[in-house]
């Protein structure tokens, strides 16, 4: 009998897209799946058993997580209070409640990159009224107040200028719990780092990404990020810091500001990243390979990227398959998803073999997804 | 709503590994898949609905085929008198069954390789003590006998030369059925060519592959083949005849010799091939991915490869991933089947830049795999 677990089992708490990726990276390697999310039309189901549960749920966590030889999430809002006893009862969960939590509340994440010497911009805690005008006399006229916990892809944000009433915003936002005032960062484009970390404490890093937003949702990432290699060094400086602190094991993202030379950190994610999807075919190993691999004690796979990748998110409506895979180089990834307004449905990556090319393909990509409501 | 079928189904007959790994390309496309297998742990299960049956009963073969969108196989076995009555009903069952029928007879096969100019040894029909002596007459000395149906991984075969009693061999062989004696032939080495032909009429032909046999079984596959340049457009003439000649859809195998510069057809798969599996990380269209697209109607992907690949088999006992990960460039598929003498349970892929970093590669990868029974 060979001394290894032939078949490893991964307990896995969400089972949307990320669920189905980190699936079908697994699957090959042999490992077994069990997901839980409050859908039985998760998408990971194609690809393992679906438990169907709340993620907060402690009872249905305790239930998918029973014999898995890791448990690992794929959407960052799991309570930790829910994975806590797993770890207190000596299951491996990846990565750490601790980055979870810190993920959670955009205060002590802020903190958490300024402790370490990462530069973030000015930010101040706001609860009610009369802190909201000591936070904005300290970051500035222009800022950005957002709920602390819970906002994503734009929602629980308002812009702050000098025409706002500062009272009125604070009032908008208060009833979703406590806020924070960041400065307005004006800035060159946004970022981000994937990084992954293995048991044994080693790090790989993918190459920086360009992301692209509108209305607050990502649109399209192109990878490596064009004229970022003097950035690289920096931002796995400040990714490599934080897995540290946490002893982290798994798949991070750190989301990034460039302005000038200058990165600022802005948010990260415990997790397997939308801006990281490109690498399942632009680079050697995919984040959800490695991710697997890191959570079940394995060595890490090559980060080199293959050629030049975009990713285009499939936003609110279904592409057509015969339209999409006539575009060279494209790879399409669907999400068995529902289509609606504003959801990501799925997802197109290109991959070329220099930056005109991409250019190139990109343009006949675009022409060739359905117009998104964005 | 879209005119595009958002959910296709996809019916194969078989789920063994090649219908696994079937699934693992066409899932991310947003295809759902059923297969038919008589074991109720046939490792395709992973990645969509296992119906339990055996592939020669035409009622299990209609029931995992109602309603799909395609049907296809991963086992050149399936009677074709089981899908002929599906293609009279209607129902898209590709590759066509007059070439499943073809490659199910090694006369039949050779004969069609003769009719279209594809060079092949010297053969003769043998079915009993005097029809063998007219063929070893016309065929030579040195030949082979082999039954013209069901034998694989070098079974049902007899090596003829001088020493050999003719009238015992053919006693061995008829119970069998009939028998067909070929040239031995003198081969420099085995290569193998892959295609996919889509329905609109398009080919594609993945770069020549060398394969090492031992015991009759495939062992590794190197691709591209190294030298083979000179050959490919003899090879891609050879297998784009077979294609036409049966307005092939989806994809296509075809064995040769290789002697001096001369390719010398052995016998053809019409289906994904274990010589094949180095497109998953080695290519960039994989032979299942095209396959799929293939039979669904949708555009073929390139088959231009990245880099230069091996792929080793693992036979008969399970490789230990944290030991076969740890090579640079590795990637590891396992097929969820129980380790049997002489079973391949799973295969291991390495890519690299280069003839010599493969090399290297591939020395590490030997040394990390258990010794196979071979």
């Amino acid at each position: 009998m060979p001394t290894h677990d032939p078949k490893p089992v991964v307990a896995v708490l969400g089972g949307g897209q990320l669920g189905r990726m980190l699936g079908l990276a697994g699957v090959p390697m042999g490992v077994s799946f069990r997901f839980l999310d409050p859908s039985p039309g998760a998408g990971a189901a194609a690809v393992g058993a679906l438990v169907v549960g709340t993620l907060g749920d402690p009872e249905a966590v305790a239930a998918v997580a029973a014999g898995a030889d890791a448990v690992t999430y794929e959407w960052e809002g799991v309570p930790a209070s829910v994975v806590r006893p797993l770890v207190a009862a000596g299951v491996a969960v990846w990565p750490p409640p601790d980055a979870l939590e810190a993920s959670q509340d955009r205060l002590a994440e802020k903190q958490l990159f300024e402790s370490l010497g990462i530069p973030v911009s000015a930010f101040a805690p706001v609860d009610d009224a009369p802190s909201m005008a000591t936070a904005h006399g300290a970051v500035g006229p222009r800022a950005v107040l957002k709920t602390r916990r819970g906002g994503y892809d734009g929602k629980g944000q308002i812009v702050i200028d000098e025409s706002t009433d500062l009272d009125q915003a604070v009032g908008l936002l208060v009833p979703a719990g406590p806020l924070i005032l960041e400065q307005f960062v004006d800035f060159d484009r946004e970022l981000s780092i994937i990084a992954v970390r293995s048991r044994s404490g080693e790090i790989r890093c993918w190459p920086l990404v360009e992301n692209r937003h509108r209305g607050g949702i990502l649109r399209t990432s192109i990878a490596p990020a064009p004229d970022s290699a003097r950035l690289q060094a920096a931002a796995e400086q400040a990714i490599g810091a934080i897995m540290e602190r946490f002893d982290y094991v798994g798949v991070l993202t750190l989301e990034l500001f460039q302005v000038g030379d200058r990165l600022l950190a802005n948010e990260m994610a415990p997790r397997v990243h939308n801006s990281g999807h490109w690498t399942i075919e632009g680079a050697v190993t995919s984040q959800f390979e490695n991710h697997i691999r890191a959570i079940l004690g394995w060595p890490l796979g090559s980060t080199d990227p293959i050629g030049v990748s975009a990713m285009v998110n499939c936003i609110g409506a279904l592409p057509d398959p015969a339209t999409v895979l006539d575009v060279p180089g494209a790879h399409l990834h669907q999400y068995a998803k529902t289509p609606r307004p504003g959801r990501k449905v799925g997802h197109v990556t290109v991959v070329a073999d220099d930056a005109a090319d991409l250019e190139n393909r990109l343009s006949r990509l675009r022409a060739a997804l359905p117009a998104d409501e964005g």
